[in-house]
């Protein structure tokens, strides 16, 4: 495949927005997470910018519920479900491809195949599975489990999960269905294959009970960014979501997930959209301000417990808030994302303080204040320099942030020619240029049973 | 509450109708379980005829599966996924109940929970869960377990499931969301309740990350028959759907149904909805014709297997086809149908090939075949009789099945004054009559963690 000289956009939904203090703005729709119209509107609108895809991050259970002081100052302790948000959306949306995390740490493979199998079908081909490890330690006290996975475990289970997940979508040939009324053959038993899987994790007999996905597999996204996440990325998914905040670090994960991608043996690596946190003016003094409103909205407290949130439940309280980021203990969370902030303070000689600011901006993830021109240029450049090949975008609040967005940056890139100016026809793989999966044979043992 | 004088009517959805040759008729839609454009009209019609709900069952297995050649031979191997197809269906109705199975034998309460809790809210108050208890032991297979549970083992394990269920739907107080953007309050953490619940068969700590359902609870639906299951669903159950084929048994389980809910504490019992097979003519003569005409396209082999799957994977191939029924041995299946079909099959003197015929008509739900003026009888005469508050219509195929009830059986229930002639506003608590569920106080101890 030769690389697009379109670069694609995603919306990274976060409902009240990515800001901390978004959902305070005065024109912000705080209740987002309450009134799901809020959520049609906006994906409505990201189809008017000929978005990509939407994607919904999800955790199954709250984050930071140890510190409700901080929580419930945040619009961060409610969410809609993936699952049914993007069945929902798939009849108010007619392009957007739609993207849903689950878990393979606390789900079970035949219902996340079913599920997504089910979504792509509704969805006419427009699915996407953003694959996850739980890296949130509360989860495991909602799934009866005494404690957490640690790290390599999750990706063992998670390396036996999508090969469970991928068979059970290769259950059906595409053409299995013969309908035949008179002759009363409804399918060929000839196009279904048992999954018949028995494996360190699972015992996974099939077949899915839903016919093959349109796009013969949902789309398979990967966000982690540790050695062994790039790995799975690199192996498995058609496009990895990072958080990237240097040009120089983005290249460099590029170039290595690519390495990895061959050295796999794939033919094609990956599409890597890192996010970006947009705020658009139309001066550079007016983006500025907008920005500045926002900050001046945050409570310094709230942004310390964001921070320890993300350093992996780190206490900063009892260090003086204008000195430096303590050396860290190891923990069992998210790694890369730890890592980056670590770096960026050590980098760039930033104060607890500082970082904490930093932190409810994007949480690590690019952010850029200017004009549509100014913000055009940064991903134009990106994309040339093979730092990015579209980008996950993360509007401070809504409806604002992603309507500046549209209204501005969209026309600009367009004017550019690096962005289509309508969408094509197909499904989301053929739209991203992406190939659609061979049906794999499977063991077939289990047919005489 | 006093008894409704309106019965009330839920569209029992197999995509391409409950006769098993339902798919062959020459004016079926045998592509339904593929093409959700079918699904969407479907709804819609339903939606026209006013019914007060729609019911999708299921099961996280193939039945049937170890004998393809019949299977190949319905249109039973591929289906919709409940939850998807519900969020999906309540952007394209506005009023209809969106009722879906899940069972608790292998999913996980934490995710249950929250997918229906999403799906109430999003629909705006209209979802309900039916609860059912695995009887597939197909299903074992495919959540990696060696043994399928036993049946009292099943109903312990949904007992607690239902509680903590309950429990993380109430994990937010109806106005906990203060959504105080100046004051910089999203949430009134004093609203907020940790489940805490640490039993026999799951620990799961909680809160849920969805706010209260608009209906405090989804409604919940059950259809176990069999003293355990009945018992289980005069405790818990808002509505029950159960298979009667005769008006004496009918008022017997209702009577025993309610007995158990007042023995059980409740105030009101469960409303009781039979499964009715209409097969509608403008003469007796045409209806008898339509239904001939379905019975003839049945395959006498396929009607075999059906049988024996009904009876719990019981093979009656090395018996006289017109001779009586075998004594069968135990089995670990579904219990109640199976008695009803023995029961039906010594009252009745059928012979096995009658018998195969009948269950392939209905599986064991009442047939009425007639005039609209003889279904609206029947049914009324049920309903005065408290042998059902309602039914749960089971066209033989779609679209024609359920055209023919809209069109001619429900105008003849509304000049009886037994059927609204529009939607009553509200949720379908409120519109069936059903009170709303207050939310229990937990245990708080974790709060201090």
């Amino acid at each position: 495949m030769t690389r697009s000289s379109k670069l694609r956009l995603g919306l990274f939904v976060q409902e009240t927005g990515h800001h901390i203090a978004g959902w305070r703005h005065p024109h912000a729709h705080a209740d987002a997470a309450l009134d799901f119209d809020r959520y049609v509107d906006l994906a409505r609108e990201a189809e008017r910018g000929l978005f990509d895809l939407l994607f919904i991050q999800d955790s199954s259970a709250m984050r930071g519920a140890n510190d409700l002081d901080a929580l419930h100052r945040t619009a961060r302790a409610v969410t809609w479900e993936p699952l049914t948000t993007l069945a929902a959306l798939s009849q108010v949306t007619s392009r957007i491809g739609l993207i849903g995390t689950a878990t393979t740490t606390y789900n079970e493979p035949y219902q996340v195949a079913r599920q997504f199998a089910s979504l792509d079908r509704i969805s006419r081909g427009r699915s996407g599975w953003n694959l996850v490890t739980s890296n949130n330690e509360a989860e495991a006290a909602n799934f009866s489990r005494e404690t957490h996975l640690a790290h390599a475990d999750r990706y063992a289970r998670a390396e036996e999960f999508v090969d469970v997940v991928k068979g059970l979508w290769d259950s059906w040939a595409d053409d299995s269905f013969v309908l035949d009324k008179a002759g009363g053959r409804y399918f060929d038993p000839g196009g279904l294959q048992f999954l018949a899987h028995r494996g360190e994790h699972f015992q996974v007999r099939g077949p899915l009970t839903v016919a093959r996905p349109p796009q013969g597999h949902p789309l398979l996204v990967q966000a982690g960014s540790s050695p062994t996440g790039r790995a799975f990325g690199a192996a498995h998914a058609d496009i990895i979501f990072t958080a990237q905040s240097s040009l120089a670090d983005a290249r460099a994960f590029v170039a290595d997930l690519r390495e990895r991608a061959f050295a796999a043996g794939r033919v094609h690596a990956p599409l890597v959209m890192p996010g970006i946190m947009p705020v658009v003016g139309r001066t550079d003094e007016e983006a500025r301000e907008k920005f500045a409103q926002l900050q001046n909205l945050v409570d310094i407290d709230l942004a310390l417990a964001t921070l320890a949130t993300t350093l992996g439940e780190f206490d900063l309280r009892a260090y003086p808030l204008d000195g430096p980021l303590p050396e860290l203990p190891p923990a069992n969370g998210p790694q890369s994302r730890r890592a980056l902030l670590v770096d960026m303070a050590k980098r760039e000689n930033l104060t607890i303080r500082e970082l904490a600011l930093r932190v409810t901006g994007a949480r690590g993830h690019l952010v850029v204040v200017g004009t549509a021109v100014e913000i055009a240029d940064v991903m134009e450049h990106w994309f040339d320099e093979h730092a990015a090949d579209g980008f996950n975008v993360m509007p401070t609040h809504f409806p604002d942030g992603l309507r500046d967005f549209v209204d501005e940056v969209v026309p600009e890139l367009q004017r550019r020619g690096r962005y289509g100016t309508q969408y094509a026809e197909g499904t989301l793989r053929e739209r991203l240029g992406l190939s659609r999966p061979h049906r794999q044979a499977r063991a077939q043992g289990e047919r005489d049973e």
